[in-house]
């Protein structure tokens, strides 16, 4: 008889009022049930940090005013929190997962992984030396008609890939929201607080690792076309590239927080030589599988024909519809399968599937090649692997 | 500043191993964190009950094997549930409820309310007796767009409604699945369980009570074409109908569970006197809505033009796809907000909606009518009120 | 090496100024140049006849006052007409096809054939006699899609049909366009030119021809509810009907003019014992094919997975989107291809396909059988053969 | 009263047996009855030649073996053609047009216009000397649809454009078709009588002038990636590029003939600082006009939403869809209008729109700008105006 493992104590650092993010991780968390939310350190301010952890019901004495309190605190505890999500402002992120690490702690942290990609390197040694869990919420690869794709290319279903076109458009920054005192619109395009990139980093980095994700293929070089297209703006929001990858495929990627009518528009696309995968992250729960020579299919999440891999990751039957938090919380649930592992002293599972802070790295190299590209006159630049 | 509502504490009845709706309440009542899932009588095996508690983290002495152990256990102690979930099949929800009512509990009860309309009634009676509250999971009525298209049409904003067409099409009872010993097929397709009505009650219920909620009309009387497509099968597995409503629209209803290539099709159609909406379950996050001479717009949950009625119960922006469980947990919440209120014997909130008992018997008087116009060669018969 | 047929010379009666099918009628003939349009008889008024084939570009004396000048006229000429496309109100549909018939031309007629069954059979007994050929455009089964489906029914594909769910929803008669003066709307909506049948004639034959079409099973029998939706309007804008076929399948029918935001929404669903197929006439270049226990397809027109039947009545490559006017030109074109064995005293080619009197008389019994149970409180009422 | 101008008679170079393109270009000129087809040099092969003529129903003497024939033995005749369709393989569109022009005639050309700038230019010189009309058949920009949005776009209705994403997406060249005897595939794939271009001229040249045709916007300068991805082929199958407008706007584009899936791809965005506009050409009924802070809209075509520029080329009312053959018959029936205007001595309609050769050149200037930057790693380059 099975026994459920308890739920791994997590505390939090960011997320608290006006925030979207944090209120995603601690449903994310919670969904699987693999996680109890316990302690925060929930705001750069004191005073909202404490407020925030009470509004969210969260014991006075564990709703900290910093995070080096909390990990100080937490530590003290015996039943201390053993996970921490990280999702604050970019800039805090290196510092913040620092901590957490040299504090023995396993951690979840939001994308991107910094603000450069030395920052990260620093941070992925740490990772590295502390033997601890890292994840990076690359959410988009927990739908389960993502893994059904990465699976099914994996496999060889669509022979060798030719051609990935991936974007990501959204229109929310279509005007200067960020003068408006929109707190995410504010720090987003805040080089202080979000790094040198704009859309290329808060969804530009999505659609990249989207696209490796399930082309599983390194994009080697990218030409890029960087652009604030919204008079005054510091950062772009509006970025066009072109991609080679590493056995020869092609590429184009956009992304865009200007695209009028576009609200969350993450789609890829990949063309190998015997088939052809669409995907859409609006209409999540159906791939659009086309053989050469056969008519598309439209391959549902929960169907018959969808593959272990994404059957493994799904809670409902076919037709009634996961969304994004249930992809986010497949995130958490993977991720908590590695913590129970790590604390049994066992090996990960060999199915376990979460992005990890590899694939944080990446995604900071891409985003310094891209700026570099766009500099140079969307010259081809190399990503550093 | 704000205390969150301690969580409610819940317990189950049914819902253990093998159960598909027994898991989407759990994950529904955790997602918003306005439950504890702290006690179950999780199957009417004894054994197999205490096993499924176990197996969910339950202690021990919370496993009870039945339900009048439940009760009575739970009664007992300081911290004992508040409310139970009873998800079993059709036959078992009124002696269930009938049990918790006596004990003072609050009731969340699956569909079908009943397995006749007598039976129903007698448990409003008990309802209205104890004061507690008293739901009935018609849970696609979470959906923040089914709730947009009810306040347009509520708010006038289509005029006097002329025409309904609502359907739900499923496939996964196309050949005789109960044969192969699948659970969910066996039990309702069998008369002693399931209760008269096959796809009627399954899902034909849910469906009329979707074409009520949004059109805020009643239907008056069903012509009925009821039939058990695949041979052997002892209850209807595809019901088609006629609808009169009481102030003259019309409409047709469509269920059917041998509709090859739907998986959980249900999609309501209203058409009014200056505007039309469609929403399709599939495919949740929006609602078409065509005004008289203009061009046909796609709203969406969470946009500008998402009315307070669906923002108010949405978690997430624009883009971000909200499903089936988000729309369940809506059900959880709202249900939740009353307990609480009548916790601290206030009022109801003024905005808090969630089906309710009356709403059950509704389906029952449906169920009953349609089976008798089916028996009579669809003959118009009347849905008593 | 192959000479193309001369082109079919062709009459129309009907059609001219301010109509709208008549110049689908001539744009049908012309695509294919299959036919020569030379002479009209194009209202019932005769200035109007005659200005309207000049504004056409008839000569002045083939440009007639009325159809029985035309027959009387072309009959004296060696290059006189060889058929005749009668597109009037449906009152005069009858006697202009007699007096065709009676002349020894092919008649290509509108539907609904006549304005009784018994006026039909009349007509049908005089079609006989004549030898000529008699084709009424129910011009939906000239889409290569509808016939690819109807093929793989023929070809046992889906198996036994289970249920057929067909709708025809538009919207343009939602206000009393009637009484402003718009022609279309003035003589659809008058008992007098249209016959007892409103959106029933219009459009429910359309849907239920289709629906016999693709199944290739009969309806036996209809319990309809009629309705004149707006106030005033003496014919019905909305029918729902329940539908039985020969051979057990059921069915649910709707046509409606009142559906706000519909513009011509022909939908056909044909669910068997192994497959399901669905189609939409606003999307007519793909069909919905879902075999059990696979990932529905999306077959195109064109495509290699198109089946010869629609293959062979279609002109363009995949992707290239053909539509109405392209459906309509088939029905002309096989007709073309009838006329010319006719013509060559041979037997029609076997794969040749239009529709015929017989589906006429069809649309005209169930009209009938339709007006009787709307007036009998939707009783099941058979339709006569 | 109006007389109709005579149908203008149409000679056509080219477009013979197992040819796609002139079969569509004699339904195009047919469609709408502004054109006669009277003679033909069908073919590079003077028997093909005559034969396929003969087989098209043109009699013998009308049946030329090659074009300068045609041309020579068409001036000979008082009832002569007066517009030539010139239908070839790319590399014979020049010195045919020439021929044309040079005997007093009107040319339809098909596109890419030339196999070089430099030859395109010369065309130019000729065409402008003669003072005939010359269109080059972009027939994309006869979609009503098309025409709305580029309305929209000039009315200020979007504001500044911003971004243009366009792409052009096909399959049929996965494989080497070319080597199968597939002669459409043969002459496209083979620089002696494609020019330098594959996919690019193929299609690319559609997309950008999709792309400048409805944002009003010139492309000055692209970063484009060319690729031959299938092995052995020699020229390009896909092509990626970065685009820049004059005005600022950004923009990307896709041409791809491997794409897996993918019958005819062609689509179009367009966002500006108020809206964005979406249309695909295999649904090209509709247009998706999204305006910022308001539920996108779908507009379609001869609706009320239309815009006159919409209206005025469209035959059918809403939901009786049109496609590809009523878009191109739409360059053909504009160009007749120019033609009459011209034999009639008057000035141009003042509403007339068709593709000329000035876009003939821009599609020469664009190949040949995308080659050279494809040639020197995707550098960019200018387009030369």
């Amino acid at each position: 008889m099975s026994v459920p493992a308890p739920r791994i104590r997590l505390g939090m650092i960011g997320g608290g009022e006006d925030a979207f993010i944090g209120a995603v991780h601690r449903i994310a968390a919670r969904l699987d049930d693999r996680y109890e939310f316990v302690a925060g350190a929930l705001s750069s301010s004191a005073e909202k940090s404490i407020r925030s952890g009470l509004a969210l019901g969260l014991p006075r004495e564990r709703s900290y005013p910093d995070y080096p309190a909390m990990i100080a605190g937490e530590a003290k505890r015996a039943d201390g929190v053993e996970a921490v999500a990280i999702v604050t402002p970019n800039h805090v992120h290196v510092p913040a997962a620092q901590a957490c690490l040299a504090a023995g702690l396993h951690v979840i942290c939001d994308k991107p992984l910094a603000v450069s990609l030395a920052e990260a390197r620093g941070l992925a040694a740490a990772a590295a030396g502390s033997g601890r869990i890292f994840a990076v919420t690359y959410n988009y690869t927990g739908y389960p008609m993502v893994r059904h794709a990465r699976a099914m290319v994996a496999a060889g279903e669509i022979g060798r890939v030719r051609v990935v076109q991936v974007e990501y458009a959204q229109d929310w920054l279509s005007t200067r929201l960020e003068e408006s005192g929109q707190k995410q619109a504010a720090w987003r395009t805040d080089p202080a607080r979000s790094g040198p990139a704009g859309a290329l980093g808060d969804i530009g980095t999505h659609a990249f690792n989207l696209a490796e994700f399930v082309s599983g293929e390194r994009v080697v070089s990218v030409a890029c076309d960087l652009q604030a297209t919204v008079p005054g703006r510091q950062l772009d929001d509006n970025a066009q590239m072109l991609l080679r990858f590493r056995r020869g495929a092609r590429g184009g990627l956009w992304a865009s927080q200007v695209a009028v009518g576009r609200e969350n528009g993450l789609c890829l696309r990949v063309y190998g030589e015997t088939a052809g995968l669409e995907w859409r992250q609006e209409e999540p729960n159906s791939l659009r599988v086309s053989r050469l020579g056969e008519a598309p299919r439209v391959v549902t999440r929960a169907s018959a024909a969808a593959r272990p891999e994404a059957a493994r990751v799904t809670r409902l039957p076919g037709g009634h519809p996961e969304g994004y938090l249930e992809a986010f919380a497949t995130i958490y649930s993977e991720v908590a399968r590695a913590i129970v592992a790590h604390k049994a002293g066992a090996a990960l599972p060999s199915d376990v599937s979460f992005p990890d802070i590899g694939e944080g790295m990446r995604g900071m190299a891409f985003i310094e090649a891209a700026i570099r590209s766009g500099r140079s006159d969307a010259r081809w630049t190399e990503i550093e692997s």
